[in-house]
């Protein structure tokens, strides 16, 4: 079977239709069932409210969990208002706790303490105890569904009790070894556990050098240490050390990808790429809050270039290189903008020391900057005959493109320093600053060589 | 144990080293072979070529294997040329395929051809085949080492020949079972082996809805696949459904890694934002190839600017909008490109199809544009008290910002009908045609409506 296209999704629907139009509940749930769950959520997803009723009644409520789990978080709120408050607290006890607390973060408080209240208490327990962890941390995305074992348990007792747990764990291929103050102190892969003899300890076998996470750790870092560790879990542990529940691979496919989609967003100056729009009217309201930022930013680079009006009436042609100059001092900025930004998030810059990366980025900005002044010198040269113009254009594309260069990389460090996620200061923030920064060093150097510039 | 920073490698560096100096071979490797294989790459990088020696002579050769798959690829090439070649074939031939494949990718094809002469017969042939599959597919990414089942083996038949492949293999959590001719009909999880008795058939407990990728899948879609269905490993076969190999998370993981990287450098303009140079004129070299061509498309501007010199002649003040009116072109380009790049990559575009995407860019460039063309307009009135020049102005922003986020979408757009990627359309690319577009409509304008302009 490939993974099934939006074609295939309408063939297999078709079928499934049929059962639930005939209400042969047995045949709709033998179709349905078959389906991988994230197959199932993108059908269900697309029929009506009264199709949608028939199915919530066809399907226990763990099979509708299964289901939930793999709808878009942004999606999901009206399918659990037009589900009954009851039916509603039951899916969400039988989904993953890491899931369910997702869920609830989206709903109306009012709901969300309505649902904790019919649940059944355990559940109640461990979801309200990670809901109070802050969004992006270990304890915002860890699941408490995890397999505990005790150093002193032989192979086989261990195996047996794993057999018990496998159905409702996140994973089983990592398992978890904790002492009688329930701290973690070891780990034990279930390869590891295959391969070992029946009657040895645990404590024998398991891996005592076991790599944790603090629950308060940013979910950027831990995505970080499972791709260059390739663990398939990650146990989450309290300033004491006791186990508080595991991170998953896929949950942390998931988190690099709303970290890339995040960096790339803001590079673009647009507050959420990858959730299109139905509606033009929505895509604009997201688009907006920057352009009229840099609407008003742009006013102040008409008012700076205003004060020059002597300047430009001696020489109007100096008009013409405006957006050459400023393009020039966004694009170098934008690119020294990305690799502060990269360099930050891969750790590479705490690597390296902020200095360093600095000097490099003054460097970068001094060559590119003679390559550019020195070429268009000569092409202005070629071109007008005019070498002091030329001279004038050059100068000063090789000062913008080093000062936006060391703007580029300075802003997103010092917005580090500070606490700010460097990502903020996107690219078309930093590309209006090194506009501003190039209008004033191109009509400074030309008020101040005027006489040069005229008379030659 | 935490993941290890730059400090604690020090001072694990720092043990290890006395015993290297004092030539304490089994305390080294006790020391040494503790640690993750991402710490022991981090540290042997470090350190000079007569310690890595050092380090060789004490490993084996499936020890050095495991460090040289942690240690990035572009980094590589310095370790296997200071190997002897028999110690480098061997390495090679202990490495997983894909990790071998990747690493002989980067080194020089008289020095693979060697290698592959030396090397255990199975291996090089296993090898062979993976090179000649071309970048990002699955078949470069696949590999080899993977456990198949048959489907008439019992699950204690089954159990048993999965504990004598576990250390070679790359996964043992996902098992694939084949029929006579070698093709894939089946999959089985560890988790189901484990709960299922001894006694039954795989053929009963076996999943035959198995998904898998064709050979020559591209990667990205491979990693949304594993991403959407969370999945730890997927099967690769031909087209007659023969099983080649196995691509796994942790490799699906680089892949994410490198397609947002390579995303996110493209829209800032930059062939590669993640390997930070160590030097201003390495970086400098990656990031002129953009700079000059922007260079040339300002200077068309800068010309196309120099045929309204007349107009600019006739009313100075034209000129200091125009860093405003092009920046606003730009921004709004970058947004509309940003989502049209991200939509293709997500499957987005497909599902929604062309023309609708088209026409909510036309809908919002036209919100956006009244929007801020009317805002200007107003403050341009108060700000001079010219109503004329605040119109123009106003007028000029919002066909500029319509034309630029339509532009902005449908360059990608088309750029994916032609089988060109869309990323390479980039932020800076996009930003400087709309920057000679916003000039054209400027321009064009203030010609057009001079004598109101003069006149009033």
């Amino acid at each position: 079977m490939e993974h099934l296209d939006e074609q295939e999704r309408e063939q297999y629907w078709e079928k499934i239709q049929d059962a639930l139009f005939n209400r042969q509940i047995d045949q709709f749930r033998a179709e349905f069932l078959e389906l991988h769950p994230y197959d199932q959520a993108k059908i269900f997803e697309t029929q009506s409210e009264q199709v949608r009723q028939q199915i919530y009644s066809y399907l226990a409520s763990e099979e509708i969990a299964d289901v939930m789990e793999n709808i878009d978080i942004e999606d999901i709120e009206p399918f659990f208002t037009e589900m009954t408050t009851a039916f509603a607290a039951n899916v969400l006890a039988e989904m993953s706790t890491d899931d369910a607390v997702d869920i609830l973060n989206q709903l109306d408080k009012n709901k969300v303490a309505s649902y904790l209240t019919i649940m059944e208490k355990d559940a109640a327990e461990e979801i309200k105890q990670l809901l109070h962890y802050e969004e992006k941390t270990a304890g915002s995305i860890m699941t408490t569904e995890f397999v505990v074992l005790n150093a002193n348990q032989t192979i086989n007792e261990a195996m047996k009790h794993l057999r018990k747990e496998a159905p409702d764990a996140e994973t089983i291929y990592y398992t978890y070894v904790i002492d009688n103050q329930k701290r973690l102190v070891g780990v034990l892969s279930l390869r590891d556990l295959i391969i070992a003899e029946g009657d040895w300890l645990i404590s024998d076998v398991m891996s005592e050098r076991v790599v944790s996470v603090p629950v308060g750790e940013d979910q950027e870092d831990i995505a970080q240490m499972m791709r260059d560790y390739d663990f398939l879990a990650l146990p989450v542990v309290d300033f004491q050390d006791h186990l508080l529940g595991i991170i998953t691979v896929d949950d942390i496919m998931d988190v690099m990808q709303e970290e890339a989609s995040d960096d790339y967003s803001k590079l673009a100056g647009i507050s959420d790429v990858d959730s299109p729009d139905d509606s033009a009217i929505a895509s604009a309201k997201k688009r907006l809050p920057w352009l009229i930022i840099l609407l008003f930013l742009g006013m102040l680079t008409a008012s700076l270039i205003g004060r020059f009006e002597e300047t430009l009436g001696q020489k109007p042609i100096l008009a013409i290189f405006i957006p050459l100059i400023g393009g020039m001092a966004g694009n170098t900025g934008t690119q020294a903008l990305a690799v502060a930004v990269r360099g930050i998030a891969t750790g590479e810059f705490e690597r390296q020391g902020k200095w360093k990366m600095i000097m490099r980025e003054a460097g970068t900005g001094l060559v590119t900057g003679f390559c550019c002044g020195l070429l268009i010198t000569l092409v202005l040269y070629i071109w007008y005959g005019d070498i002091y113009l030329g001279m004038l254009v050059g100068f000063s594309i090789m000062a913008t493109l080093i000062v936006a260069t060391i703007a580029g990389s300075l802003i997103p460090i010092m917005m580090h320093r500070l606490n700010i996620d460097p990502a903020v200061a996107s690219g078309p923030f930093i590309t209006t600053i090194n506009d501003i920064i190039s209008v004033l060093i191109y009509f400074g150097m030309a008020t101040a060589f005027m006489n040069l510039l005229i008379h030659g």
